[in-house]
Order: C-alpha cells, then sequence, then structure tokens
C-alpha cells in the first residue's frame, strides 16, 4: 500500500510500504477513509533529524475496519470509525479515568509500532479501546467533523476543559490554528460569554467568528496584553487556552490569565521550564492539561455535531489525495492550509 | 504596646512601639487574645537582609475588636474575631469569587502598612471583608482551633482544594509541619481513602497518624517515590499536597502524582520555575495552589471545629508569653517546636 515517511526536516514522502497485518488478537484492520495533517506534524517538519528508515505520519483517521482480532468484540468488518490519535486498551485505571493518552497498554499513533494514518490503511492496536463507531451512515458532509474528533476537537474541547471554562467565563484563545479554533467551539459550547482569540490571520479570524469569538486581538507581547485587560475590565481572562506549545505562548498565557483563573495547554511544548515562582504562584493560576484523551471526549462531542450545534469540520481547508501529501505538510508549513485533509 | 520585629535574619525583637490606631473609617482596632509563628515566618528568619527600622511580624490572629471606623458593619467592639493572613474588601471580583488572597484592596498582614499580629494590638483594615466573627463565646479550649482557621488550616485545605482531593483519593502530602498536618485534616475531611505523609519526625508522624494519615513514608529522594508508587499499586497519588515550597519538594511533587494528577502547592516558593515541559506534560498533570483565601474558608472548617470532627489546634505544641517570641523563632527554626501560639 502507499503510506507516507518522513525521512528528517522538510522531506516527506509517499512510498509504498508493506501492508498492514493483524499482529494480535485485540488488533483492527482499517482502510482510511479520511486522514490529515497535525499542527504537531510540523515540528518534526521543522526539526526531525535524518531518519534513515523513515518514519510513518499521521496519527488522525476516520476509516473502514477491514478485519478484527479475535479478542475484539467492539468494531466489525464494514463499520465506520475514528481513530483517536493515541490507542488506549479501554480497561485500565487510566482509562476508566477517562485519560486514554496515558492507558497502561496504550501508545500514539506514528511514534514506535503502531503505524501512520497518513496512509491507505493502518494497523489499530487495542481496537475495542480504541476505536470508535458513531454509528451513522457517514454521510460525506458529515465526514470532516467526524474526521475532527480524532484530534484537534477533542484537543481544542480539552484545552478548554482544563482551563475550566465555565458558564459567563472571560476566556482567551492563544493560537488561530486548527487547535485554537476548535478552542473557541469548545469554550462557546461550555459557556463563556466572553472569547478573545490572539491572532491575525484574517481567514482563520473570520472562522474563529464564526465559532463564536467575540473578541479579537492581532498585538503581539504588551500590547496584546494591555488589549485582552482592556476587553476584561483589567483583570484578564478566566481561562486561557495555550493551543500553541511555544515558550512565547505560555508566557503570554501566563500574562492573560487573571487571578483564580486556569491555564489549559494542549500544544506539545516546545520549552522545559515555566515560571512558576512568583505571579503564577501568587494569583493562584492552575496550570494544566497534556495530550487530549480525545477518546473520551468523542461520545460528547459527536451529539453536538450530528445535531448539528458544532462544525468542527470547517476547520479543513483544502482536501488532497494521498499522493500530495508532501505539497500539504508546505501549506501548512507555509500556513497557506489551515488544516489539510487526506483522501486516500 | 509591645510587638514584634525582625531586624534581619535571626534578629527578632519585642518591642515599645506606638499603640495601633483607627486610620480609615473601614479599619477596626483589635487586642490580640492569640497569635502565633509561621513556617513561612522562618524564611525570613533565615534570609532577611539588615532592616534598620525594622519589620512588623506575625499575620494570623484571634483577638477582641476595641474600636471600628464609621463604615464598618459586620463587626462591633467586644466581637471574638479570626483575623485571616490577608486583609480583603469583601466586595471585589476576586472576593466574590473566593480569592481574598487576591482582593483589589487587599494586602497581607506583617508587609507594608499593616502591623504585624505577633503583638498586643492590631490595626486591621478592610474591617468588614477582613474579619470573621465565630460567634461563639471563645471557651479556652477552643481558642488554639480558631486561631488555625487564621491560616494554617486554611492553607492546609487550600492545598487539598487545590490537589482535587476527592472521594476514594490517594493522597501524599510533602511536608510535615503545621500546615502538611492541617492538610493530613483537609483531605480526610473531602473524603481521601488513603494519606500518605513523607515526613520523620517522631512527634508530627504520631500526630499526622491521629490526624487520618494512613501511611509514612520516611525515605526521601528516589527511595520515597517507590515507596509511594508501592503504596498506590504503582500509579502515584491522585493527588499532592505541597507544603513546604522549596524546589526539592516540587520536584518531589512532579515524582509522586500519578498521570491526570493535581499538586495543590500553598508553600511560598523558593524557587523560579518548575519542570513542564515533559511529564507535567505528557502525564496530563495539574499544578495548582497559591496563597490561601483561608477567609474564604472560615464558615465551613468552622463548623466542622465545632461540632468536634477536626482539631486543628493540636498542631500547637507550645504556648509562650509575647517577650518570648525570640525564643519562639529559634525553637520552629530547629524543629523542637512544631508550632508556637503566643499569648500575649
Amino acid at each position: 500500500m502507499r503510506a507516507t515517511l518522513m525521512y528528517g526536516a522538510g522531506d516527506v514522502r509517499v512510498e509504498n510500504v508493506r501492508d498492514p497485518q493483524l499482529a494480535e488478537p485485540t488488533d483492527a484492520l482499517m482502510t482510511v477513509s479520511r486522514a490529515c495533517i497535525c499542527g504537531s506534524d510540523l515540528w518534526p517538519y521543522k526539526e526531525l533529524p535524518a531518519a534513515p528508515t523513515g518514519r510513518p505520519m499521521g496519527h488522525e483517521a476516520i476509516g473502514i475496519v477491514q478485519a478484527v482480532g479475535a479478542q475484539v468484540r467492539s468494531v466489525k468488518r464494514g463499520d465506520l470509525v475514528i481513530m483517536p490519535f493515541a490507542y488506549s486498551d479501554g480497561t485500565c485505571t487510566f482509562c476508566e479515568a477517562g485519560l486514554q493518552t496515558s492507558c497502561i497498554h496504550g501508545g500514539f499513533f506514528g511514534i514506535g509500532e503502531a503505524g501512520g494514518a497518513q496512509a491507505e490503511a493502518l494497523r489499530v492496536p487495542q481496537a475495542d479501546g480504541t476505536l470508535f463507531a458513531p454509528g451513522t451512515a457517514g454521510d460525506d458532509s458529515l465526514l470532516p467533523s467526524l474526521l475532527s474528533l480524532s484530534d484537534v476537537m477533542g484537543t481544542g474541547h480539552h484545552a478548554a476543559v482544563c482551563a475550566r471554562v465555565h458558564d459567563g467565563a472571560a476566556v482567551a484563545v492563544i493560537g488561530d490554528g486548527a487547535v485554537g479554533l476548535c478552542g473557541v467551539i469548545a469554550a462557546k459550547r461550555l459557556g463563556a460569554e466572553q472569547i478573545i482569540v490572539l491572532g491575525r490571520h484574517p481567514d482563520r479570524i473570520a472562522l474563529a467568528r464564526e465559532f463564536g469569538a467575540t473578541d479579537i486581538v492581532t498585538e503581539r507581547g504588551g500590547d496584546a496584553l494591555e488589549q485582552v485587560r482592556k476587553l476584561t475590565r483589567g483583570y484578564g481572562a478566566h481561562s486561557v487556552l495555550e493551543c500553541v506549545g511555544s515558550e512565547e505562548a505560555m508566557t503570554t498565557a501566563l500574562q492573560l490569565v487573571r487571578a483564580g483563573g486556569a491555564i489549559g495547554r494542549v500544544g506539545v511544548p516546545h520549552y522545559e521550564e515555566i515560571a512558576a515562582g512568583g505571579p503564577m504562584f501568587y494569583s493562584n493560576i492552575t496550570v494544566s492539561g497534556g495530550p487530549a484523551p480525545v477518546r473520551a471526549y468523542m461520545e460528547e462531542l459527536l451529539a453536538d455535531i450530528l445535531e448539528g450545534r458544532i462544525e468542527p469540520g470547517r476547520v479543513f481547508d483544502r482536501v488532497i489525495a494521498l499522493e500530495e501529501v508532501p505539497a500539504g505538510y508546505r501549506a501548512m508549513d507555509e500556513r497557506t492550509a489551515l488544516k489539510v485533509m487526506i483522501k486516500p
């Protein structure tokens, strides 16, 4: 089959690889109906050292189950399924607590043995715990939103949950990428009264407004801080969604949050430490977040998608074939595409 | 009147100072019935540079209102009151949110204009928002527990709340000082099933057990981690109460907490940064806490004290006169006293 491999920074290739096989009785095989490129894929795209055997890429997909191992009970051949970016057994203490990204028998797609989703097909470990069958016929117009549940919408939701967004809250969203925009959807869903997006890309800002952003701050640094203060009666935001992962974004988050507020961070951190000694302590700021247990959120968010209350699939602004994946990476890296959907 | 002043590290004196006066119509004057020495007073006791005019010390007290300014409505002359370590107006957005330590018109006793509580009397700014009248006749045996509400019990409770202690939780408490011990009381109150105290001082451990500690870990560093893992089926604690404030304590907290768990930190941090890039992110650890809004917790905790369900006043293991305060500091610094109560 055809699959995407990264051989180093900027070097993405679509190549012939061995077809995936069932390896464990808990596995499923799925063909990929839709996959996508993640903002987090851009980090290796910028930084990956030479990888002679190629790193399989992609961790978001929806698809059709082709075969299941002998122990798989919850999905069967022919089911449309959503694959979260992490696989999990669904039964361990962390899965039971809704933190599937810490599953004792789990792991992440595109890392280690598990294959990548930017491919024609994929082996899914721990299929019973991992895959979610939405039970819809899969109307094509729904697919982008279903696909968003594999990562980006669940991740935006996780940021909002970790930032303790609540009824009437003033929320600031750092990052106008797909996760940030899904964070806007999530904040609105959770009752935020004010949703301030820090961003400057006109198309993204327009979409943010449609998703529920009430204010846009295009300034950066101290000026951004001043604007957010003005918009929040001088207090800052109750909740800050840090959807970037850079040191600058985290520093900004700590500045924008009001005393007693919370920061939900979901951008893979490219910093080692945060300034936790001074204002974070004296103002009782909570810092929370990490890899989103999107599997835990699928059912809840699906209901809103099926009812038409949210349409996170709108973050996909380009559709490409599998062979075009290298160009898709380029487009996202150059920010000419917000989020690229792959139709293998 | 007599009051305690610190002139530099290790240099505590009880001296004659001008009697406090009402300065604002929102002030109250109170005589101090009981005050105490705080673990946080030991930081300046170790580190304060020479302070030629002397720094007024003490921020915990119960006492009797002697006079009130023209605008004070909630307390009157003769009332027994509990004074939290921070003063607050009780009406601003942060006070309304229960975060009186961030009050817009508030501040901390023993810093700036507000006097210290290790004295015969005290001016209390923002008396309506600050003082809490428990409405009891003030049976002498109750006074230590009432006094604990001015800081140490409320602070232990804040650590537990920030660490999200819940029914059935496995909790680790770092620090066997008075705050850590009150953290044990708080964790038990909030339903913890397992309360592991890291400490080694026999008297403190004995008290911790009486307060509800289920396990004691006397090891440090990697061995402590191994013990806590063993005690928690390999997972670590759901909640860690960091009641010290040292870099080592915070590092230990991040090691002891399980994936998805929370750290509540209330020890004044003597570190600038925390390692937030790696395990804290990938294991979805929440870090929360700061100066406890003890004013917000007084009513709830008082009820348990009056019903005899908790007895935090037992952390006071030495009672001294005001003139003996310098010896009291020495005893706490040398850890021969757990917490010193002052009877002016």
